[in-house]
């Protein structure tokens, strides 16, 4: 009998390395491949980025609970935050849709009128695709593209011994939010006359439905002088992230659990349900903010910014990667992310 | 109640236009939007071109009767023949997989060396990608990129009254390939005992499972310094290709029944299969030749190619697009091609 490996013995990430790795680069005009947030080309005298992302219904949306609208506006975005982490802006973008014949000119376009906002929001083009059938569900595929200038590209593999290591925003949210729209969607089942309680839980649902890439960290990090060391989005939870940076750049990190930055909302929602507010914040997913490092004489520019928040600084690689507990221990973080091929052991 | 259209009412390019026709372009770098074979962005002295296409199991392909490997070499080749159709050379793919839980890492592996063979063939890098899960079937989306000179690039709007007619290779063979493979796995299903009778039309089978982009036919033209005027890729049939030139070029065309170029195995085949060789080759789809349109000038420099045929001419918008039959009697061609949407349609 034939060997058969379940793609959940490798996950994701393990499948990917095992799949491209006796792929190479043939073209002069290719400068990153795979393994990065977004490949970079060579464009004149800028690197031209590309980035793809897949959605497909039942496995990364839900349409009990997820307006088309904000699904086109999310499907855009998080491909954006791809491009936002290398440093780069945004500029084109094509969707490939697969439709099931559930869906109707009426529910295309309100997903479009959500793809038409996030692109304006984000000043990208749509400029081609594919739309087709698919033989059950709603599948959204979408590459973007964007420019970054040769030397501000940020990479994952250029952190250094002694960066700052920095969030935007706020963590755990989409997580959490998540949690909130899978209640209200049982509770729904259960009693098809009991209204949905989202209304106390507007900031989380709305992280979780409608994120937005962080575009304009990109630009304030280009008018204060700043490059990153070292870049990438916080999709797959905070930890997932780290252990990506450490991998690539060959450092470890410490954490602060008192500086991660956790919304009021988040906080006590977790609680409400339950779970540990810092596990939201370290292993939920699709948050979208941005994860990057600096050089210690960086900060002075940064360090009154009212959305970049200074969590922990890199170390060496030996030292692995660590969270720093309001008590000071000290634990190993797990790479425990979301992963799609094992969603069992998210959250956990 | 909600206003309800299905989708195949509008078709596939219906819905496109409709979806697409409230976005503008808001970067100066997009220079080629929707409605090409793909994309141009501006890149130092070149066009980046772009370009994008879903293949959903169930709808696109048959894992009955499609090997792995020759599914992926098809996602590339077809992507590439995009690229091929703006007259470019392409560069980079990515690769986005969903993957139901059916696939095993052995599976994907077998996907990926027929992605890698064609990466190989035609000289392109695999640059990134995403691979998630499905929760139903195989899903490949491809995005490629290419590079194509600014004043060779070959758009669907510049065909000009009095051009030559151009088509590449031989038309027909992987619509009829697919009646062969569809009618071999009825007989396997009915009797699972029964081998499949595919040796009779080795030919008509590979075109339809493997077919290869003609990034030759670009590399000759260019050698021979012809730039068409027009060009686009057959992949939904002759006759809609036809109706795409002549509406975005605002030209006519007459075509001659015995100037179409198809192979004695299509021929002898759609025989048996009681199907009309030249509807094949007029509404099949999923040939990936190329159709072009050439100043008479040129006609020289070309009359000696043993891959290109010289099918008919442009004329002006008014008389249509015809064709002339053996008998010279003229017959308006429909628009009739490969539609997704409405499948029933198909080479009717």
């Amino acid at each position: 009998m034939e060997k058969r490996t379940e793609i959940k013995e490798l996950g994701e990430f393990g499948l990917i390395d095992r799949i491209t790795r006796n792929f190479d680069i043939k073209n002069p005009s290719t400068r990153i491949g795979v393994g990065d947030d977004a490949a970079a080309i060579e464009c004149g005298n800028e690197y031209l980025l590309l980035s793809a992302d897949m959605m497909n219904e039942g496995v990364h949306f839900d349409l009990t609970y997820t307006p088309l609208q904000h699904l086109g506006y999310k499907a855009i975005s998080i491909n954006v935050s791809d491009i936002a982490a290398m440093n780069g802006v945004p500029q084109q973008v094509v969707v490939s849709l697969g439709l099931s014949n559930r869906f109707s000119v009426e529910a295309v376009e309100m997903l479009y009128s959500g793809v038409k906002a996030a692109c304006e929001d984000f000043n990208v083009d749509l400029v081609g695709g594919d739309t087709t059938s698919s033989a059950s569900g709603l599948i959204i595929s979408v590459t973007v593209t964007g420019r970054v200038d040769r030397d501000r590209i940020a990479l994952r593999s250029k952190a250094e011994k002694g960066d700052i290591v920095c969030a935007t925003g706020d963590l755990g949210a989409a997580y959490i939010g998540l949690q909130v729209l899978e209640r209200e969607k049982q509770v729904f089942l259960a009693n098809p006359e009991m209204q949905p309680d989202l209304e106390k839980y507007p900031y989380i649902a709305g992280r979780q439905l409608k994120p937005k890439a962080r575009t304009d960290i990109i630009h304030e990090l280009a008018e204060l002088n700043v490059k990153p060391n070292a870049m990438i989005d916080i999709s797959d939870g905070l930890a997932s992230e780290l252990h990506h940076l450490s991998k690539q750049s060959n450092v470890g990190f410490f954490i602060y659990e008192d500086k991660l930055p956790i919304d009021k909302q988040t906080y006590d929602t977790a609680v409400e349900f339950n779970i540990d507010p810092i596990t939201c914040v370290m292993n939920g997913g699709e948050d979208y903010e941005l994860l990057f490092t600096i050089r210690q004489d960086d900060f002075e520019r940064l360090k009154n910014h009212p959305d970049i928040h200074f969590i922990g600084y890199a170390t060496e690689k030996e030292k692995g990667v660590n969270l720093v507990t309001k008590n000071k221990n000290v634990y190993p973080v797990k790479a425990q992310g979301w992963d799609h091929f094992n969603e069992k052991e998210k959250g956990k």
